[in-house]
């Protein structure tokens, strides 16, 4: 049952949200009873004409859905993540801690620990009291190959760090002056990015507390990046020495976004841990029209 | 009565919707209880962190507004129009069409005429039933000053027309190359334009029809501007020969926009009439909790 159409007549349940301002349209949706092919998903996260998100979080029971159903045993939920385009995606680390905020909110899960489904595998997720969320985000690997990142002719050495997805961090005197360039697309050697790179710049705030602007492979500047956060935290541990793997002992770092704050640890057996707010919004109902409707007429696609 | 704060433990309602991807957030507050200082309507409008739109349509009693009480028996409805910096604005074209669409919606008027009072003065609106919804726009004054637009380099002559805000429109060979550069903030001699200026290129598509793209002194790049689709019309008017004012011969143009069509009637007494869909896209509710939160550690003031 992988989106019956047939309820596409009634007001369509949804949420909004967003963890460091990285924001999500919710759709509810237990029984994976809500059609939403990659057009709708496209109307529903378009800021102007939609609601407007970086990504969609449909959230279905993993019984139900097709590509969750192996996972049920560990984890009743899968996040089905949709890219603001429609497209599937396995994970966001921002996302899955929206996603459990609005499982509690909902009275579908409590407080404490919670195993999420995700196309990237089962994630573990923590519901503090104090209400931050805190994900599972894996490990880092550290390709060898030392980078530089150039922008705007300018050059900046880079430690190459992969969270499963490509990060190159830069450490800068100035956050204002070198993230203001980062509206321009970085560049780096594709022989140690062949599918392009995350760009982070972070500069020093204090004692393991760092701050930093992002440049996301694809969207521009953005308020806040999971990996990111996590890849600039381990690149800070490295270069003040730190390594839990070898010392045994955890290091965490608190991590500034233009969207907010992080929390990162490492853990002595690699795995890091991303914690902060995930916040709800709003919620309502959406007029099914609105996945239908034709689309405007364009100036871009009318004008050969 | 203006902005009781009281009730801001409970839910505030709202709605979303747009005019050819001018969009709004809607807070329907009859009685004018719903308190929204500018910094409550920032966080409205924020399109990450808040529900995200163009400007924000308070909708209020007339005679519960004081500044609209002088016009209550004119209009029942008052259109408190806010920027999304939470600054007051006099009126917004396809603000107030969505602003009539959403009292047809919601059985506070019906379809047909209406008058909506705005801090411009008393709007005329008509519902028709087709769903398109018209909104009278004032008239358009040529300044006789000839200017040129020059974008990155470039140069085009230009007709200045006032809609009660500064235009420039320019008729171009290429919209996509022309338009292409409005993200950088055209330039036009301060001597015709004092206060900046909305530039609007120009391309034929066809008898009476054009397509257009725009920049929005202050936005950049905007995907629909009701006074520059009016501006544009009236210039295309002028460059065809047809001048109502002296013909007493209504002309009509239909005018495409990155976010959709308008269709804009000059009338022989020099009104403007500007026609075109009004949609609603969502509604619900938004945790006051929104309102008052605290905002997050930012790496723009924290980095000195």
């Amino acid at each position: 049952m992988d989106g019956v159409s047939t309820s596409q007549t009634a007001p369509i349940a949804f949420l909004k949200g967003h963890g460091t301002e990285n924001d999500f349209v919710i759709v509810p949706d237990p029984d994976n009873a809500v059609d939403l092919p990659a057009t709708a998903v496209a109307k529903l996260c378009d800021r102007r004409a939609g609601i407007g998100g970086d990504g969609l979080l449909h959230v279905v029971r993993s019984a139900d859905h097709p590509e969750a159903r192996a996972m049920a045993d560990e984890a009743e939920w899968f996040m089905d993540y949709r890219n603001a385009d429609g497209s599937n995606a396995e994970m966001c680390g921002n996302g899955v801690r929206v996603f459990a905020r609005y499982l509690q909110r909902a009275g579908l899960v409590e407080e404490g620990d919670l195993a999420v489904a995700t196309r990237g595998g089962v994630k573990k997720v923590h519901l503090a009291k104090d209400g931050d969320v805190t994900v599972s985000m894996g490990r880092a690997r550290f390709p060898e190959e030392g980078v530089m990142v150039t922008v705007d002719g300018r050059s900046w050495p880079a430690l190459n760090v992969n969270m499963g997805n490509p990060h190159a961090v830069a450490f800068v005197e100035d956050l204002d002056h070198a993230g203001n360039l980062l509206s321009v697309p970085p560049f780096s050697p594709a022989s140690a990015y062949p599918d392009g790179v995350n760009v982070e710049f972070v500069v020093e705030r204090g004692e393991r507390h760092v701050a930093m602007r992002v440049h996301e492979r694809g969207s521009g500047e953005t308020r806040s990046c999971g990996t990111g956060a996590c890849a600039v935290a381990v690149a800070a541990a490295r270069r003040d020495g730190a390594d839990p793997s070898v010392t045994g002992v955890p290091v965490t770092y608190t991590v500034d976004l233009p969207g907010g704050r992080l929390v990162i640890t490492e853990r002595a057996d690699g795995e890091i841990e991303m914690t902060g707010p995930a916040v709800i919004v709003a919620e309502g109902h959406i007029d099914p029209a609105l996945l239908t409707q034709v689309v405007p007429v364009s100036t871009e696609t009318v004008i050969a």
